[in-house]
C-alpha cells in the first residue's frame, strides 16, 4: 500500500477549479499506485472561505462537485481519497475531512478543536465534532484528526493498538508564521511516538489573502521518526510506502532548519498569490531610498518579475539627494523600471490654497499632507495602469503610529507590516548575502531611518533605537506584558510609557490599514477597542 | 423586596472610572432600598475588551476594583449586587455575572453560550460556562442567565417551582439593531411565560467603537406581561417592587415601537459616545449638497451641537452651483460653520505633474483622485484643528464600491455606512418632520443622487434605481441568497449580475473602511475573502 499526500494549493472559493485541481492531483497519484490520496484541510473550498460558508449555494456546489466530479473518480479505482472540505450532516455544519472510496462518502470526519482566532472565526461557522476514534482501516487501525489542534483520539495511549498498524492521518490548513515549522515538527513527533502511531500531516501551500500557508507536510513512522518532508511554499504530492510507516527510518532527517529565507519565501509566495490569485500581474510601489521600499521592491521582484514592478521616486522639498540616488540605485540594481515625481509642486499648490500664508506651517498637517499626496499619485497610477500598490511600512511604525493613514499605509497588500524594523534589517543582509551583491545599497542599510516629512528628520529623533523599540513592542504587543511589568524588566520607565501610549493611540490606524502578510504574528495580532478609557 | 436594574454606559477598558460610576449608580439604589442591584453584563469592564483581556495586568485589575472597592459597598448594606465583568476562575477566563453580597464574591454565573460572530468572537476570550439552574435565594427560585443567547434554565419547565417564586435575570449587552427590541422583548416574554417566572432583564446603554447598546432594559412579571421598559440609548435606574412580579401588571404597556426615530436615535449616541469617550468634541465633513452628507450633517449636530460641526464644501468644477447653494442652504440651517474650498487647483496641479497633457484624461483614475484630493484637505483639516472626520457613505454605494477608498471613504467613524440609501431618504424626511421644517433643503432629498466627479454624472447612470438595488443588496448581503436565487425572485438577471459582481469585486475596499454605527447589519456584516477565485 502506498500512501500520498497531495499538498495543493487551492484558490478560495473558487470551486470548481480546485476540483479540477484534486482530480489532476488525484489522478496523478493514484497512477502512481498510490492506495489513499490524502488533501488538506479545507481543499476544495480553500482556506478560508469566511461568509462563503454562509451562502447555501455555495454550500450545495461543493456537495455536488463532491458526488458528481470527486467521488466518482473513486469508483472503479483501488485508490481512495481523503478530502478537506466543509459538509452539512443533520443540519450542521462541519469543517471535515470526507473519505471518498468505491465512488461514495464512506465516511466523514469532523473538525474537533475549531480556530476561533480572526481571521478563522471557526465556531461562528462550523458545529465541532467530537472526538477522534481509532478505527479498522484493512490491517490499519486509523484516526483521523482534521486541523492543527487536534487532540490525539481517544483510547489511544492507554488501549493496546487493537489489532493493527496505527496510523494517524492530519488534514490541516496551518498558516506560516515564523518559528512554525520546528514548533509543527516538535509536536508531530511527540503525538507519533506518544501513540505508538505513524503519522501523515497533510498541509495546504499557498496564499491567501493575509495568510501564506506553507505545505512542509510531513511523515513519521510509529517511533515518532521522520521520514519525509514535502516542499515549503510550493505544491507537491509526498508518497510514503505503508512498509516505511512501520519500520525504522532509514536515514535522519534533520531538524526544520528555519531562518531568514523561510521568511522571505513565505513573503514572496504570499505576494505571488495575492497577485495572481486575484488576477492582478503587475504592482507598484514608492521608492524613498529607505530600507522597507528596498526590501518591498526586492521581495515583489523575487515574486513577479522585474518587468513587473514599477518603483516610483516621490521626493519632496525635505529629501536629501542620497535619497533619490539610492532609490535609483536599487532600481537599477533589481532591474525595474522607474518613474520620478516630485511632489513640490502639489504640496505648494495645497499649501496656498489651505494656508493664509501660502507657506508652509510645518505641523504635523503637513507631514501627513506630504504622504497622502504621495498616496494619491501611487494610486492615480494604480488605477490607471491595472497594478496593485504594495504598501511599504513595517510592523515598528506602524505600532507606534509613525504613519499616515492614506498616506503611505495605502495600498492592496502590505509586504512588511508584519516585520519589527530588525528583521527587515536582516532580510535586507540575506537578499543582498544571496544575490552575492549590494542589490540593496549598503546606504540604504546603514543610514538611519527617516520618514523625510521635514528637514534633517530621522525616527530616532521621537523613537529610541530599534534595538529597544522592538523588544518593548514584542512585549507588549506579543507577550501582552502590561506597561508596569516591560518596566520590571529593565526598560526606562519614560520611554516604555511612551511607547506603549503611542501604540494605543494608533489603534484607529491600523484599523484602516492594508491587509498584510500575517508571517510573524500569525493570528495573534492585537486588536483593541479604539474607543478606550485612558486611565 | 425591591430590585434595581442600573442600565449604565462604562467606557471599554475604562476600569476605574467604571468602577466608580458603578459605586455610584449602587449607591443610588441602595440609598433607595434596592435588596439586588442588577448591572449589565461587562458592566465593570466595557464591552468590548477585545484583547485587553488578554492582558493579565487587565483581568487582576478588575479583581483588586471588584474586592477592594465593589464587594466592600455590600458589606454592611441589605442591598447585594449582581455585576457584569471577566472572571477568571481555575485557570479559565469566564464572561460571567458576580453575586457581590455581605462584602464578597458569593457567586459567581459565566456566560454558557458566547458570542462567535465578529466583533465579539468571544470564543478566544472565554470558556463557556454550563447551563444555569435555579437556585434558591430567600423566598425566590433564581436562575442568573448571562447574554442575549441564554437558553432557558435546566430543568424549568418540567420541574413545579420549587417551594419558591421563579425568577429569571438576565444581564446582558446586546447592542442595537433596526428591529430588535420588538425581537428582544417578544423573545423575552415567551421566556417568562413559558417559565411561569418573573424576568428582569438588564442591558447595557452607550456606543462603543462600531456597537451602539440601547439599553431598554425590562421587566416582565411571572405571567410575561412586561412591567416596565427603562429609557432607550441612556442611562438610567429601574426600580421593581418584588410583589409587582409576582401579580398581574397593573396597566397594559404597549409593545416596543421602533421607526426611523430609533435609529436615528441609535445613529446619534453612537456618533456622541464616540467622540467624546475617545476625548474628541469637534467634526468636520464634506457637505457635498447631497443626501449622505446632509443627514450626517444634521445627525452629527443632534449629537454635538452646532457649534462642534463644521462643513467643507469642496466644490469640483464639475459641482453644479446648486449643490453649492443645497450645501450652504443646510448648513444655515442647521446653524453650523462652514468653508468652501474648491478643489479645482490642486487638481489641475495634479493633472499639470501627472498627465502628458497637463489635461484631464477623464478616467476613473482622475474621478478618483479629486475624492482623494478632498479626502487630503479634510484629513489635514482634522489634523490641524483636532476634529475627527465623519464619513458620509452609505451602505448601498459601499456595497457598490461606488466610493473612493482614501477619498470619500475616508474618516474616523461612517455614520451611515450600514444604511441602505432608501432608509437614509426616510431618515431625512424624519428629521425634517421633527424640525417642522425643511432643515434639509427639499432639493437635497428630490434631486438624483451623484457623485459629481464627472459632468452630468448621477448614479442613475450605472446604478439600477435604489428601489431595485436596495432590495437586491438584502438578499444578497443579508440573506445570503446566490444571485441565481435572487434572479428566481424575480430580478432582471443582467442587473443582479452586475450588482452582485460589483459588490464581490469591492471586498478590498470595505476591508479599509472607516469603523461604521452596526446599527442594521449588527453583527452579521458580511466579510468574504478579498483574493477569490471567480468561476
Amino acid at each position: 500500500m502506498l500512501f500520498a499526500i497531495a499538498q495543493i494549493n487551492p484558490v478560495t472559493g473558487a470551486l470548481r477549479q480546485n476540483a479540477a485541481g484534486i482530480r489532476h492531483f488525484y489522478e496523478k497519484a493514484r497512477d502512481r499506485g498510490a492506495g489513499l490520496v490524502i488533501f488538506p484541510e479545507m481543499a476544495l473550498t480553500g482556506s478560508i472561505p469566511q461568509d462563503l460558508l454562509r451562502y447555501s449555494r455555495f454550500l450545495a456546489e461543493t456537495e455536488d462537485l463532491i458526488k458528481v466530479q470527486l467521488a466518482p473518480l473513486t469508483a472503479h479505482s483501488p485508490g481512495a481519497m481523503l478530502l478537506g472540505t466543509c459538509y452539512r450532516h443533520q443540519d450542521k455544519l462541519y469543517n471535515a475531512a470526507l473519505l471518498l472510496k468505491e465512488g461514495k462518502v464512506a465516511a466523514f470526519y469532523p473538525k474537533q478543536v475549531l480556530e476561533s482566532r480572526a481571521p478563522f472565526q471557526e465556531h461562528s461557522y462550523f458545529s465541532a465534532g467530537r472526538g477522534s476514534t481509532y478505527e479498522q482501516w484493512h490491517s490499519f487501525t486509523v484516526a483521523i484528526m482534521v486541523g492543527e489542534k487536534s487532540p490525539a483520539p481517544e483510547g489511544g495511549d492507554s488501549a493496546a493498538p487493537s489489532g493493527g498498524k496505527r496510523l494517524l492521518i492530519n488534514p490541516t490548513a496551518s498558516p506560516y508564521y515564523f518559528g512554525r515549522q520546528q514548533e509543527r515538527e516538535k509536536a508531530a513527533a511527540a503525538l507519533a511516538k506518544e501513540q505508538c502511531g505513524a503519522l501523515l500531516v497533510a498541509n495546504m501551500a499557498g496564499g491567501n489573502d493575509e495568510l501564506v500557508f506553507d505545505g512542509a507536510s510531513l511523515a513519521y513512522n510509529h517511533r515518532g521518526e521522520l521520514l519525509c518532508r514535502a516542499a515549503s511554499f510550493a505544491e507537491e504530492i509526498l508518497y510514503i510506502p505503508a512498509t516505511d510507516l512501520f519500520a525504522p527510518a532509514e536515514r535522519e532527517h534533520p531538524d526544520a532548519q528555519e531562518d531568514i529565507n523561510t521568511l522571505r519565501r513565505a513573503l514572496t509566495l504570499g505576494i505571488r498569490d495575492y497577485f495572481t490569485k486575484s488576477g492582478f500581474d503587475r504592482a507598484l510601489l514608492g521608492l524613498s531610498g529607505g530600507l522597507d521600499s528596498a526590501v518591498t521592491a526586492a521581495l515583489a521582484t523575487e515574486a513577479l518579475g522585474p518587468e513587473k514592478v514599477l518603483g516610483v521616486l516621490l521626493p519632496s522639498d525635505y529629501s536629501p539627494l542620497h535619497s533619490i540616488e539610492d532609490a535609483r540605485d536599487l532600481a537599477d540594481n533589481l532591474g525595474i523600471e522607474t518613474r520620478t515625481i516630485p511632489i513640490a509642486p502639489f504640496f505648494h499648490a495645497y499649501l496656498q490654497g489651505l494656508n493664509r500664508s501660502g507657506k508652509p506651517e510645518k505641523d504635523l498637517a503637513e507631514e501627513n499632507l506630504q504622504a497622502r499626496i504621495r498616496g494619491d499619485i501611487l494610486m492615480l497610477l494604480a488605477n490607471r495602469e491595472r497594478r496593485l500598490l504594495l504598501t511599504t511600512g513595517n510592523r515598528s511604525e506602524l505600532a507606534v503610529g509613525y504613519c499616515t493613514l492614506y498616506g503611505d499605509m495605502a495600498g492592496a497588500i502590505a509586504v512588511l507590516a508584519d516585520l519589527p524594523k530588525l528583521i527587515v534589517y536582516e532580510l535586507a543582509r540575506s537578499i543582498n548575502m544571496s544575490h552575492g551583491q549590494e542589490v540593496i545599497p549598503a546606504h540604504t542599510i546603514t543610514k538611519p531611518p527617516s520618514a523625510e516629512l521635514r528637514p534633517h528628520q530621522v525616527d530616532e529623533d521621537s523613537l529610541p533605537p530599534y534595538s529597544i523599540l522592538d523588544p518593548i513592542l514584542a512585549h507588549y504587543l506579543d507577550e501582552m506584558l502590561s506597561p508596569a511589568e516591560i518596566i520590571e524588566r529593565g526598560f526606562d520607565e519614560a520611554t516604555v510609557l511612551k511607547i506603549t501610549a503611542l501604540v494605543d493611540r494608533a489603534e484607529h490606524k491600523r484599523r484602516q490599514a492594508a491587509p498584510s502578510l500575517r508571517v510573524i504574528s500569525g493570528l495573534s495580532r492585537r486588536i483593541i477597542p479604539i474607543v478606550r478609557g485612558t486611565e
